[in-house]
This record gives structure tokens, sequence and C-alpha cells, in this order.
């Protein structure tokens, strides 16, 4: 039993080997679990930032498990919400996150929280404030629907593609490449996709680069996952890894020097424009992973989309299952 | 059993009577299969065009059967869809049709669209290409929830309606009066009346200003249905029609031809104000139906909306229950 | 069984007594009669002006006792609803409220309407027109989730809040005190706190700054029930009365004299930033309350709300068992 799902961190690789597994059998059918656990709650979703695809799919997990989801947009024309400590409080918020989180806490019986990384300081982004104030203010289990830092729902939801995919993942070859953008983009998915790939004991290299390196934190946790479960983890500043690789999963993202500087970072994404994934980075056996939107022709080739070897909409599904999975072990508690 | 419900043009009006007649029996509390078919079922519908009538009749459809339904606003401040093939997608959309279209199919078991005309070019309206596009795409049922060229719900909905006030409808008066505005609007909701009066077998007359006429494909196409059920269709440039009609259907559209010319559309609108249907308009047993929204004192006068002849009420109620009879045929297949 | 919920000056204190005590059995889960009651249920929520909590706690109750609850914005990048009668719409109304209202009637089994005060003209503000034309043309019951007047959801939870922490409340001190903030607020809050706490037969002191006197209407039905129940309502132009108080309200509203001119509102607001509620208000058994969003260090000080005496949270979440009450009740008729 779970008290929240903040962080793949606050877990153990086996843990959420557990957790994938229940996300296997409620699609295939074989459980009734998240239906028993679920019918009847509320899932309070606080979104931050704009989201499309996260909100569609929480909101057809509970109505599939006869709950209800409702979702509010912070920040958009409606109240904006403070979270700091010790501000007076005369500008543009009209609420504290001191009031807003255990309310909605009394309102819903999980809360979710999207809140994006504010990309002009690495360690700030890093300790990922907002999330874990909910977490400490809630009262009810808190999910985080990407973070400054991570993007856990999607992390499950990618290993439970790869397990589909590959079955046996131990020892499979798992590359995430760097992928060109019009605009710096915050590191929680690849983040998140480096700890499933790490907690399913993959051989993984990550290709970006040069100044593109993730966050160290998630570099080491990764190889300590991977040393402990039987894979492992390096770093190229080239592609070559792809073509022998059994996924490739393109992402971009903005390089944490740069941050603050928006104008530097713009000039360099176009200079990395021959980071783009083409068919050609792929084997005839390599699976293409993106956590969509994907922008065609600029992070990833529209052919290379098109291609049977991309199962970016197998992936997208899979947010539904990995998310009921997450709730419904978030109920049990 | 149908696939999707893009078109009247895609069925026969047996087909459609018979749904008509399920949608009443729903109405009427005579069947449950609209429960047994849509409960714990979810619905995505997917705006790129504001609506409020559509969308809380289709929540209501969905809440009333058990089921869940899901609304997207695109291209507001969220993702906006690319739908051209062949894009660098280095602009504003971040998505892309071919992507969006499937995964919103994983995650609903029916996605509905809403999509206006562009009004820049007749001939790629009466295309519809968004909506065709998603019908391609997504892999389960896609709903027209207003197209570049048709409204199909707002058309069954608005049968549904001449057939409880009129009886048999075979034979009675039906003129769809252009009205004014204080700018062009499409052809959709035009387009769906004739086709849902033609299915009908009623006599019909389109009345509007030279140079408004409407789309030939639709025209021809009620003419042939007319000449089987037994109905007709005449085209006059003048109102006369109205005060022998049974049903008043008042709407207003742009004229195709000034189609990019906004500012001379305008004008000419302002010239055509005359054409707004009165009291005066209306016989003694007229029924005077409208799509809503509708400008009092501009497209109708006032006094008309108020008068007990005017039914725009339970046409608009009627959307439920034609809603829920396509969503039932639906998940039939 | 009430027709609709809109004002507390439409019900008598012991029918509202009656409400309050269903409300605290669904809170207690002593009876099923709520979901008995709304199962299968819709209600259309329309929101003229922005809201969360009220959103929130509404959409969260409907789906505690198996109902739909659909959110509407007007007036947001939708359509606008003309209120007045006579207009010529060619402005940025798309559809009058005459249309409208009886419409979502045929949608929803409730219509629930939020409408902030207009703030230019006291007297207009008073006759709550656009609530009272809901509540006359949308043939369902209507419920009030704030008007130009009142919010007698937020007035309902407030005494459900009061009843639960001191158990009898006749007779016991209530202090309803201004405090400052950046901008003019309505008087709704304060109106149905005051109309609350005289059902609840409490010794009620208003206390603001000389010119922001509520309305004098409200006043006098306080008064009336004080003297019918055996309470006490009196106006005082200083604080003193807080330390003794059980009860501590602490809300912000904009002085009628100052409607239509917000430079010298702003002005004079900020001149009275003493009125701020801090610790030093509260007796040792004071409760401290406040309907939210607060301002934390303008109306009331971070140590106060942070403080065990402070019980916003609890009265927030009271709205959801209020609510839940009405709905119930309004479902019976």
């Amino acid at each position: 039993m779970m008290k929240s799902w903040i962080s793949f961190l606050d877990h153990t690789p086996s843990a959420l080997g557990d957790l994938l597994t229940l996300a296997q059998r409620i699609k295939r059918g074989e459980t009734d679990e998240h239906r028993i656990a679920l019918a009847g709650k509320t899932l309070v979703m606080v979104f931050f930032n704009p989201s499309l695809r996260t909100r569609t799919s929480f909101e057809a997990a509970m109505g599939r498990a006869g709950g209800t989801a409702i979702c509010l947009s912070v920040g958009g024309d409606a109240w904006m919400i403070e979270t700091r400590d010790g501000v007076r409080m005369d500008g543009a918020c009209a609420e504290h996150i001191r009031e807003a989180a255990p309310v909605l806490g009394r309102y819903g019986d999980f809360v979710a929280v999207r809140t994006f990384a504010g990309m002009k300081d690495a360690a700030e982004d890093s300790r990922d404030v907002v999330i874990r104030g909910f977490e400490q203010l809630t009262g009810k289990p808190v999910i985080n629907m990407e973070s400054a830092s991570e993007h856990p729902c999607q992390g499950l939801a990618d290993w439970l593609t790869m397990r589909e995919k590959l079955g046996e993942t131990r020892g499979r070859r798992f590359v995430l490449s760097w992928a060109p953008h019009i605009k710096p983009l915050p590191m929680a998915v690849p983040h998140s996709a480096l700890m499933a790939a790490a907690a399913a004991g993959m051989d993984i290299t990550i290709a970006h680069p040069a100044g593109y390196g993730l966050n160290p934190r998630f570099i080491e946790a990764a190889s300590q996952w991977s040393r402990a479960v039987g894979g492992s983890v390096r770093v190229e500043s080239n592609q070559d890894a792809c073509r022998d690789a059994d996924i490739v999963y393109a992402k971009s993202w903005g390089a944490a020097r740069h941050y603050g500087d928006a104008a530097v970072q713009q000039a360099e994404l176009a200079a990395l424009a021959d980071w783009m994934i083409t068919p050609a980075h792929l084997g005839p056996r390599t699976h293409l992973m993106h956590c969509l939107p994907v922008r065609r022709d600029v992070e990833v080739a529209a052919d290379a989309l098109d291609d049977p070897r991309c199962i970016v909409v197998d992936q997208a599904e899979n947010r539904l299952w990995a998310q009921l999975a997450i709730l419904t072990r978030l109920a049990g508690r």
C-alpha cells in the first residue's frame, strides 16, 4: 500500500514491479481490484500547467472504475496559488497552498497535481517544492501528474509498454536519445524514463549533446538501481547506440546551464537540428518511443513516427492502465 | 449498427428514421437500451471551436445513461493540433492529428469532434477534412458535433421535434428561411436541417437572398431523397412561403462568394436586415424553429421568440434524446 | 421540500435548521437520503464568474451521491448571455437568458448559477436580477452559488461549522469583522454569514469601519430573526468585541458609497490596513472563520491562519455536506 505517488525514488524497483504487474492484470481484464477500490471515489486534479493527455487518461481511468474526476486549472483565468511561506499576499495570488491543499484533500479521496519546472534554477526544480508541499499539507494521497523533476505516471506507462513489447526487459538495450525542439523543455520525462528503464534492469545509454546532462541525482539513482537489478547506465554524446537498441526513447530537454537565458538556448537548439530521430537511426527490431506530444520533422521525422516500429500510441494508452494501478494501490491504504 | 456519425449522406432516410424512432422511445421512457449500451462507457469530446449547448447535452446524455463524458478544448490555452500532412511542426501546433486521434480513441469508446468551417474556401469546407481525418485515424466510432459542412446531431433533433409537433411529416410544408446576422456564419446547420426535412418527406422551400445559395451537393442530395420519399425541394429568393408553412426554420449563414472578404459580407448583411423573422411571417399554426443561440431582434424578433408558436426550447431539448439514440447505436457495433 | 435555493430570506430559521440537521446527518453517515435522491440526477452549473471551491465541492457532492455535475463558464472564451429584456442583440452577447435558462433546465435536474455583484449600483445588486431571472425561466430548481447579494451555500456551511464547534449556538457571541483587502469585494458572503448567525440565535456584532455598512435589508432581516429566535444584532466601528467572541468571522467587503470609484476605494483600503485580524484579536477559545480564499498578511495574519483556533478548512469542507443537503431537499420536490 502506497501513501503517495510523487517520485520513483520513494519506492523500490521491486515495489514498482508489483505495481506494474497490477497494471498489466487490469489491462488484461484479469482483476476487478480497481473497480472495488475506486467505485464512488473522487480524484481532484490540480493543473498549474496545461495538460490534455494526462487529464483525459485520468478522467477515463476514474470513469472506467466507477469514480469521479474533477479538473481544476490553477492560474488560468481563475485563482493563482501562492506556494511560498512568509509572503504578504498583495499580488496576483488570491489563495495560499496552506489553505488550498487541505481543502482539496477534504473534497477528494486523492489529489493529483501538475506543476512544471520553472527552468530558472536547476537546484530549485530539483527540490520539487510544489508537489512536496501538497504531499505535506493535503492529508490524502497525492499523485504527481508531472512535477519539476519527474513524471512517474509516464515512467510506469513506459515500463509497461516495454514489458509488453519485449517480454523480459532485463539486459535489453534502452537508448534515451535527446532530440531537438523549438524551445527548451523540462527534464521530468527523461528522468522518469531513465528510472523506469533502470528498474526494468535494462542496459541504458543516455545520448545527448555536450552540456545537456540530466540531473546527476537521477543518473546516480539509476546507476544504483541498475547495479542492484543487473543492468547498466552509460552516457554518450552521440546517437550511435540507437541502431542496436531494443528501445529508442526520443525526448527533447533544455540544458541546465542555459536556464534563464532563453535566447542562447534557442539559438543552440537550432544548431542541434540533426539530432532529430529518423528511420535510419532505428535497427530492424528497434521500437521507437516518445511521451507525446511530438513535433513531426523537428524532434522525430514524420516517416519514423508513421513506421510500424513506432509504438507511441500504445505507450500513451498505457497511461490509462498504469494510472488505474496507481490509484488502486493508493486507495488501498 | 452504425460505424460513425459524420454525415446524413452516409445513411439512408430509412436508417435515419429508425434512429429517430429509437430517440423517441428513449425520450418516452419506453426502453432502457441506452443504459444497457452506454453504462460504464466513455465519450471523449474534442472541441476545436467553442460550444456549450452541444457539450451540455452530450454530458447530460452520458450521465443519464451511466457513462462518462470528457471535454477537451483544443486550441484554447492548451495544445493546438496540426491536421495537415507533410508540415514541419515548428509553429504553434504541438501535436499532430496522426498521434492525437488514435490516442483519444484508446482512452474513449467514442470520440466526438467539433470543428467549424474555415469559411475561406467553400470547396475545402465541403470536404470536411478534420472530421474525416478523425474517422480514419481514431479506431473508434467518431461523432460529428458540427463540422465544416454538417451538424447531423442538430438535424436529427430537428426531425424529432417536427415529428412530435406535426405527427406525420410527409407532405407538410417546411421553409428554411435565411435570417440576418452581425457576421457570416457556417452552413452546417442549414445543410442538416435541409437533409432532415428531406428524409422526413416534407415539401421544402429554401428562402434566401440572391447569392446565398447552400452547397449544391446538399441541394442535390435533398432533392434525390425527396423524390424517393415523396417530398419536394424548391429555392426562392423571398420569404412568401413562410406564412403557409407548418415549420419555419430560421437560420443565418454567410454567402460562399464572399468567403475571405469579411468587410463586404458584413456590409451586405446590414443591408439584408429586413429578412429578420417576425410574428407577421408566421401563419396561425406555423411552428418557429431555430438551432440556438439566436440573436433577438437581429435574426428573429423578440416577440416571435416569446410567441407560443416558437418551439426552440423543445428543439434544444431534443438534442439530448437524439444524441442518446446515436450513442446507443454506435455502442452496439 | 424546497422549490429553489436562492436566498436565506425565502426560508424560515426553523426550515433552515432542519436543512442543517440533514447536512449533519449526511456528514455523519447516518442517512443515505442523498444517494437515494441524487443518484442518476444531473446538476448543471453556470458560472458567470470564476470559482474553484464552489465548483469542486458541488462536483464532489454529485459524484459522491452517484449523480453528474456539468460546469459551464459563461463569458469566458465562449458565449455571453444577455440578461436584459428589450435589447437588440447586435453586440457581444450571442444568447439571451430567455433561451439559455429553459434549455439548461431541460438538460439538468437542477441549475446552479454564480453571478457576482456588479458593484456599480447597490440598489441593482440588491435586486439580484440574474439569479431571479434563472429562477423564473429555468423550470427546474435553481441554486445560488453566490449572487450579487447572497452566498447561502456558504452561509449554511458556516452555520454547520459553528454548530459542530460550539454545540448549542443560541446566545453565543458571533463577531463578523470587516478585514482589509487590495480591492473592493462584494457583500454576498457577509450577508449570508450574518443571516446564518441570526438563524442560529447568536449574539451578533458586526464590526466595520465607518461607511462600510452592509445592505440595510439584511441588517433588518437579521434583527427580526434574532428577536424571534432569541439573539441580537449590533453594529460597531471597532474590533473590541473580537476578543470575547466565540466566533470571529473575518471578511472584507467594499463600501457601497464608493461603488463605481475604484481609485478612491483602493486608497481607503490601504489606509484601513490595521483592521487585519491577528492572533491578538482572538480570545483563548475564539474560533476564527473565513470563507476562503484569504490573502495572508492582508486580511488575516499568517500566524492567525496557522493557529489551531483557525477553523477555515473545516468550514470549507462543510460546503460539501451543506450542498448535499440542499440538493437532496431540492430533488425531493
